[in-house]
């Protein structure tokens, strides 16, 4: 139910952060795709938390290793199994949550739907969820690129009350999004931001933020009418992250506010095909891509796990305290980048696939 | 692919505007359920273009003829057929249209995916496909307030620049929101986007709208982890009607700015269940509901068919001037109420359906 | 769930054999294929219970009706519904039935499951049930034929104890399985079969038989490994067909019987590509079309409602005598050839419209 | 597409012969159910091709491993991984086969449809791809065994012309099944059988069977109209296993050779419940479970890979004789027992979870 996405191209997550290992099964990759563990592994580092002061502490490899479905550096069109082993298993740091379900964390709602929860961690709900996304991302990014020449490129767009200038969606990179820890390409907002997280990381607190995304050359005509429309596609994937609150696509919440003489984007000729002159649309009329970029923003909150005191109560009901002593991030959206990245790529190649059908 | 819904309530609609009829397929309704026509007739009322000031002259009956699962007004547990005719088909008014594609719409998107579009009308991409899930969507509904007393009630929460004043989320009511055309319980707001649509409508102009939606009632557990969570399945839905750009849930991209200390929701006691005292997470953690109101907000554009002359060009790139004829809405979002309350409630009766697998 | 078949060319019936009427929506019908009513209604005409001495004496029109999909004879892309109106509505025939569940019939486990049933007839698992599937069929037939060529034709194999000679696969023809109304194209068997159905009927009995059907034409590669393989698709959509007991393809359980050595298809040089000097696979390895024809057989099972007096319980366990008065059918393989085709053409499309992803 | 199985307890399977190892992800395991390696071992152990004189001398560990989703224990109702490494990876084996397809084995099939098919060995028409289907399926089996008292019991009833007398449908042990290694309970037949299977070994030949099965305690109810029906999902799920070409349920196509006055299946006071006399039906009516046993036969070919000399055609259409070297076995209805339960289980453990949306 939960863990499996996409239709033609589909891919089924499993894993919780102190078990065996956390992967994924990937049905529909299309045959002879070159491809090798470093294609996948460049994903994962970027999405690993790193040992800067902007990250956990938490180090692992994440080393993927392809079990199946590869040979000879070609895919088989066969099921991709790769797996991700555990390496750091500290369950002790979490003993005595057992008692008090963490505020905003999913402690109390897993028990509630499961009678049970993983001893320790967030079991699904935990970040580390999303490595066998990333990994099987990076797969269809490739297949992607090679077809259709699509870029994907996100970047942190606001940490807290700092916001980036807009950046140049025809031309932002993932090395320009790079240059900065926080993964911002504004640098004087990166500088902002980086500020924020380790004021917030002093406090013993933490802070949300805003990834932007933007896919570019996507052919004209991906996204189905009606329920899978190419943004309900990606609303979906998004709000499927941990941590995230909110979805908006091209103008977004501030098309809200505007008339339609100002948000309609007026066709033009371009170089092949038709083009629009302004893309408030973002890059999607009527749920199907238009040939422009497609750009999204979103919203994550602060994680939910910080240092400080908070009042809260046990599965009881009884007045306590809480205070995490585990590993935590005080700030999400910078690793989260890669991660959106790869949502938006498994929503792109499926939907890519499946309008092979009227090929 | 496109144009079904759900894992076991599942919705197939059809129709477009011009043709014999839309409707849907409703497979996976519980047995015994009381239903009649006049159940589903009123949220079909609700979303109904009315004969008045805000909305478009169009004015069809839409009455809804249950074809098959229903008898001596019981569920029989197998698929129910809902067919709403057509009556007011006007193609002529459209003709023009077929060599240039309206700036917004999706004339263009679906050329390039079928190679044909509908004659008249936007297809599958108008607002008119809504029926059939509204139909639907009535009958999740009374299944979901017979089962488990869960409410569903949306509003108007801003058009253009004005917004409403935050309601109650525990007592809101859809009386108390249909007691304004504009469906904005906010009095003093509501004669405000009143006269703004009134305004757009006379500069030949449209405007776009914020609607805001309440869930109470859930049961805690609802839900699934990683990819169908119920924001993500909301987020889903909701980016699947016509015109959003934007879902957000709980603090949503305000809460993008907070610290982890201010956003968390400290466990309280309630009366028999543990709660929270603060609402931030919008009812669901880690995907899954907590028995708090599921509470969120979609963004509507400015409807793209106007009647002020547009700047752009015909399918060969010649630069030519558009300008609507046909009927159109100045502002979708009052419509929209029932259509989002609708594509809540069969979001979350598929969900409720799942979990029953774990009772 | 048990109403819809099929991942890209997904259909989704809907009635039963009183309610106002029984259909289907059909999503994901390729655009631009020349439709229109005249197109479904053959197959509809052969299903339907003729007014002769084998079938049932209700004859309805069974006329379809197109709702939405298609336009100026060209289908749009979009979802397609079909009508069929229920006009000869006699409940009343049954009305005796509800006190005493009907051996080998399905009012006993649909109450079981839902609590209730139909008050008359046998609901969803009547054979009225397969008109949307034979209409939705229809459509997928044309596409392949147009698109590849593909021809299915099913024919009347065994009744009761008489079995038709084999037939050349490679030139059988609807015509020629007509030219009998029992649809055997052995004019020798045809008449022992009709015999033994009169003979059924005059002892106020039922008798079963066997469909055997070919699908010429298609191109190698389709059908998906694993749990999709084209045989396993083709035993689905047989089995789920009413009064169906078995399904074979290719030697079937007479290949049990055999060694490999004999058993085996060498391969062989044929015009244009390679083929199989034997076709004991049916036109299948490792689940996958090889470009031989497919052959299959499906085994129904008499008619459960019989004329003859019972001996049974009601469902309070009392002993009891059952003896059924409304219409039915002696035996249903002549109604079943089209129905067989329409399940092979549902199979058939869907597994071509996947296997384009690979294109 | 291709390689997952299921609705509610979904399973996505992965591996090939000659890859890092064979597994599957199975999504939608109750929680709280005990389970331990041990519990899955069981089957994968009596599917593994032995070390005896009927199955091939390939003899790997096949040990599982499980990955995720238990924890002390117990499910969590998180995806559970399981992998099995492959130990036992000889290509060169093979190597000759590239340039010539084996007849009947989906080498020319594979390659029509990916361009491309694993150097060595079946790829994922090889009976390794069942060793992750097993797997799940012991996990299937318990919950159901657990939950329901659900048995299910599968034997070997024909080798070759040699049948095994009819078994007694509700006394079957498996421990009876696996007193004689060919896995057929009648004795004197078990002889014949085994001594056909080294005969056919011994003329470097291979020999078809079949498996028959009883899956025993049913509730009533389990099964969907329509389309997924309890034989047609039985059906599917035999058929999608290698080598198989037939399945038949209760009277079968035996069954079609009968009339309705002996074949109905009268109904009778049971305890506690209304039974029927005789089970032509085979457990199911309407498609829907009614009590009884249901049980059904699935024929197995003869192994496409056979040490005789074989003509037939390269990929070039150029004659050539082809005899298989690699390791093969004679018979694959000894080790087909435990795969045929585990399909069957996993069918049913669906089917169960779905029906809990009606309790």
């Amino acid at each position: 139910m939960s863990s499996s996405f996409g239709t033609l191209f589909k891919i089924a997550t499993f894993g919780e952060s102190h078990c065996a290992g956390v992967g994924v099964v990937i049905d529909g990759v299309p045959s002879r795709l070159p491809l090798c563990e470093a294609d996948i592994q460049v994903q994962l580092d970027r999405r690993r938390p790193g040992g800067n002061k902007l990250g956990t502490e938490r180090n692992e490899a994440d080393q993927v290793q392809i079990l199946s479905g590869v040979e000879n550096g070609l895919t088989l069109g066969s099921p991709i199994g790769l797996l991700v082993k555990n390496k750091d298993q500290r369950p002790g740091d979490y003993g005595s949550m057992n008692q008090v379900p963490r505020p905003s964390h999913a402690d109390y709602t897993y028990r509630a739907k499961y009678g049970i929860h993983a001893s320790s961690g967030g079991g699904r709900s935990s970040a580390r969820e999303t490595i066998g996304r990333v990994a099987a991302g990076a797969i269809a990014e490739k297949f992607l690129r090679e077809t259709y020449g699509i870029e994907i490129v996100a970047w942190v767009s606001s940490v807290g009350q700092y916001d980036a200038e807009a950046v140049d969606l025809e031309t932002i990179t993932r090395e320009q999004v790079d240059a900065a820890e926080v993964r911002c390409p504004d640098r004087a907002a990166a500088e902002k931001m980086t500020e924020e997280i380790v004021a917030a990381r002093a406090a013993k607190d933490s802070i949300g933020g805003v990834v932007s995304c933007v896919c570019r050359n996507l052919p004209a005509g991906l996204g189905e009418p009606a329920f899978d429309r190419l943004e309900a596609k990606l609303a979906h994937a998004m709000l499927s992250l941990p941590a995230t609150k909110g979805f908006e696509i091209g103008s977004g919440f501030a098309g809200a506010r505007m008339r339609g003489s100002v948000h309609n984007d007026p066709f033009v000729q371009k170089a092949g095909r038709l083009g629009t002159s302004s893309n408030r649309s973002g890059g999607v009329q009527g749920g199907i891509s238009n040939g422009e970029p497609v750009y999204f923003r979103v919203a994550f909150k602060p994680p939910a796990t910080i240092g400080q005191e908070q009042q809260t109560v046990d599965y009881q009901g009884n007045q306590t305290v809480l205070a995490a002593k585990g590993r935590h991030d005080p700030c999400v959206v910078p690793r989260a980048v890669p991660i959106v990245e790869t949502m938006a790529a498994l929503v792109l190649v499926d939907l890519a696939l499946i309008q092979k059908m009227r090929s």
